[in-house]
């Protein structure tokens, strides 16, 4: 899938996900309309992460799905990932670059405008963006309450690669992200922690589709 | 360097050198004879151990060093390091060969002979064997006092391949590690503590090449 076309991300914590398994709430993202998964699980060991992204591989494989993995440009190789997202504390855009080729997905988190500018040129592919919500899943990037629409906004505009929101970011918050020009919206809880997380993948690809559909930011 | 040359190996932890940078105490190693340095810092991010591989590289290049990295795949490629070194919750064996090719060396962590037959058969080219004694400054993978050199002697005889003691080993007991059938002794404290790193590296290699001239472990 071609990466502006991205409404939904979803990114996995197994430590939220209750009962289920990470396998389990994926498939269920999967059935409705995820269009890419971001192995995470921050705090396992690589072994674990190595075993469940030859899972998750099979499973997107399978149903066209994008995988990327988040900071192990080793394990992205090992199980034959699209590509790599790497924070502002991971290994640097262009060294995965280097290490995974061009055709690879190379994703980057930032929530400033001069970082956006240098992951960009850099190399990569696309940015994530947050926290714009206030969120307890993640860490905040910025401040507590999260930088916002307006900040998404100003990153699109001053970058020329897709971007993603991240953070706080529900079904029902979801428009002014998309408005403010994000590509799609990235999620943890939303999907990972909600009662059918089939159903919470749908809402959201709703939601993003509706401001896709009427906002200012882009129109599909 | 060749690996059954290996006597005295490394292992970093800037947590536990006091004030001095995990730069100076490796520039004093290799100052005292160290053959081998394993970028560790466990806890650290991949940035941070990223950009100190960089230096390391340059360090132990200069001075004909092997550089091997702690679990990262990735970052050994990064910074051109010698090879990778993984324990039984990182990467497996066989996927780290494959990401690294034939040349890279590869090493793993076992306590027991099973897990050593496994690694040698997996493509490993050393095995690190632990912990010999109790130490506080690596989690003890068998008992609390160390499997002794005793089982450093059963493992050397049910593998080809070299091994190499680590956990809680001084220039004082080094002498049994290599009598028992180790090429060589890895640490981080001894050395990474001691008041004068290069001192304690040349001390223990000292104990090292001693028992190599009397021991039945071998002949130098």
């Amino acid at each position: 899938m071609n990466i502006s076309d991205w409404r939904t991300y979803l990114v996995t914590q197994a430590s939220l996900s209750g009962e289920r398994s990470t396998v389990a709430v994926v498939s269920a993202a999967i059935d409705g309309g995820i269009d890419v998964v971001q192995l995470r699980e921050k705090g396992t060991s690589a072994r674990s992460r190595y075993e469940l992204g030859l899972e998750l591989r099979e499973l997107t494989a399978e149903a066209g799905v994008d995988l990327i993995v988040n900071d192990r440009v080793d394990i992205a190789r090992a199980i034959d990932a699209d590509g790599v997202h790497v924070g502002q504390s991971d290994l640097p855009v262009g060294v995965a670059r280097d290490l995974l080729g061009p055709d690879a997905i190379v994703g980057c988190s930032t929530s400033t405008i001069a970082k956006a500018r240098k992951a960009e040129a850099d190399g990569a592919d696309y940015l994530g963006v947050g926290a714009v919500y206030g969120t307890s899943s993640k860490d905040v990037t910025d401040e507590k309450v999260g930088i916002g629409p307006k900040r998404i906004a100003e990153i699109s505009d001053a970058v020329s690669i897709p971007v993603v929101g991240i953070g706080g970011i529900t079904a029902d918050n979801a428009g002014p992200v998309v408005d403010a020009g994000a590509t799609g919206v990235a999620v943890i809880s939303e999907i990972t922690a909600a009662p059918d997380p089939r159903a919470a993948t749908e809402s959201l690809a709703a939601a993003v589709e509706t401001s896709k559909g009427v906002g200012n930011g882009g129109g599909a």
